[in-house]
């Protein structure tokens, strides 16, 4: 069974994914495809009222017959999944490979960090286009694939929603500076003037824990807003209704003149 | 505050929603911007220990004011929603209204109906495209909004999450069937050959509920499966990675025959 433990920390888990984690004969953990920073272990187990494993990336990518998929053959297993489970390809590919073995398996959902930025970002979430990840660049090499996304998705009117690469097991995180200065950074594209520092864009820190912060404008402003800790998310809106650059001047900070050019 | 309900019953909602719910001066709810067959208010009363007042559409939108601002001038107020709370379009609207009279609001998020259908189709939540509601068709007038985004999407190698309408308040709610006919009866369009008899397509019901069912596979199919209760909602491919055809097989259902021409 998959238990989505939500957004920032064990007060995430919804009442049926707890209720479902104490009847477990297994619970095991993974905290490393998402980044949940107030995490306790220790307050989960009390919770739980039973002792939780937590597994590496190693251990469930590559012994997960081992350490899932045998021990669930034999017992009701839980593993507990930051945000809502599915979302990580990793669970998906797990969840195949246990059915395949005949394994019933089941998933509890939990929030996830994809409604919740576009919801405090105040747009529209059918209005999203395709979603993308900005990687941390390799050397010299810098990804033009969010470039592009971005590109696309304004084109026809649609906002995008960009996560910036996590390596929680390195404790490693993008911030939003990271990522705007790799994103302008681009000489080979910037005549297509897609990110400039004019650009409207909306960083949102914290989506899920109790101080949340969102703070929208043009990009040479959000470049230097400081968003202390992680995580931090990027929003690039494509047009805009008046209702949303209305949530955008009042839940964002936006000034009236970053708006211009964006309306529908 | 706004707090997620998240999916299917009361038990949807966070150890966080439900603590704050708790200590709240007075927790309204609405029911209606999203289907929670399940939900049960007498339960959610004992757990959050005091009454809920159930807001009507009427209400929350016009009486906004008088049933949520003004009494939040006063006193500390959770209004409990289906989902992730700032998902609807009402929800915004009502929390710029309060932000604009200064008064605090925080969202506390919950499993979305959006999250969950993306992960149980087995497909990766990164290549959803925009996403679409089939409205109920106003007398002979079927819109053909739903047709050009999947076709849009579609041209991008992307999916598209298909929401059907509906209408809680009267007990009303399209079904998979009622959709994919609709999708399938606009003449103008059949040439465009988006939605044909053999298009893959995969209808998702009760997301979120122990007993949730995916089933993959042509239209012609998917049009006479029986997907018992709602909500229901719909998924149309674009081009599937390997994994992710695997997982239309695995947990879909799909035969192998109904993938040709969907391969990345």
């Amino acid at each position: 069974m998959f238990v989505g433990m939500g957004l920032n920390d064990e007060q995430g888990i919804s009442l049926r994914g707890l209720e479902l984690a104490s009847k477990a004969d297994l619970v095991i953990c993974e905290c490393y495809t998402s980044l949940m920073p107030r995490l306790s272990l220790e307050s989960l187990q009390t919770r739980i009222r039973k002792p939780v494993k937590v597994l590496s990336r190693k251990q469930l990518e590559d012994y997960v017959d081992e350490f899932v998929v045998e021990q669930a053959k034999k017992k009701m297993v839980v593993l507990l999944v930051p945000g809502d489970p599915m979302i990580a390809t990793t669970h998906i590919s797990v969840r195949i490979r246990a059915e395949k073995q005949g394994i019933r398996t089941r998933v509890v959902h939990g929030a996830s960090i994809v409604t919740a930025v576009m919801g405090l970002s105040g747009l529209q979430n059918y209005k999203f286009g395709k979603s993308v990840t900005v990687p941390f660049p390799k050397g010299e090499v810098v990804s033009d694939v969010p470039y592009q996304v971005i590109a696309e998705n304004r084109m026809r009117g649609l906002h995008t929603l960009v996560f910036l690469d996590v390596r929680a097991e390195e404790g490693r995180y993008m911030t939003i500076r990271d990522a705007l200065a790799i994103l302008s950074s681009l000489e080979s594209l910037k005549s297509l003037g897609v990110v400039t520092a004019e650009t409207l864009t909306i960083g949102v820190a914290r989506a899920g824990a109790d101080d949340p912060l969102v703070r929208a404008g043009p990009v040479r402003e959000i470049l230097n807003f400081d968003f202390g800790g992680p995580p931090h998310t990027l929003v690039f809106p494509g047009r805009l209704h008046f209702v949303e650059a209305e949530a955008l001047e009042v839940l964002g900070g936006a000034a009236k003149s970053a708006l211009k050019g964006y309306a529908e």
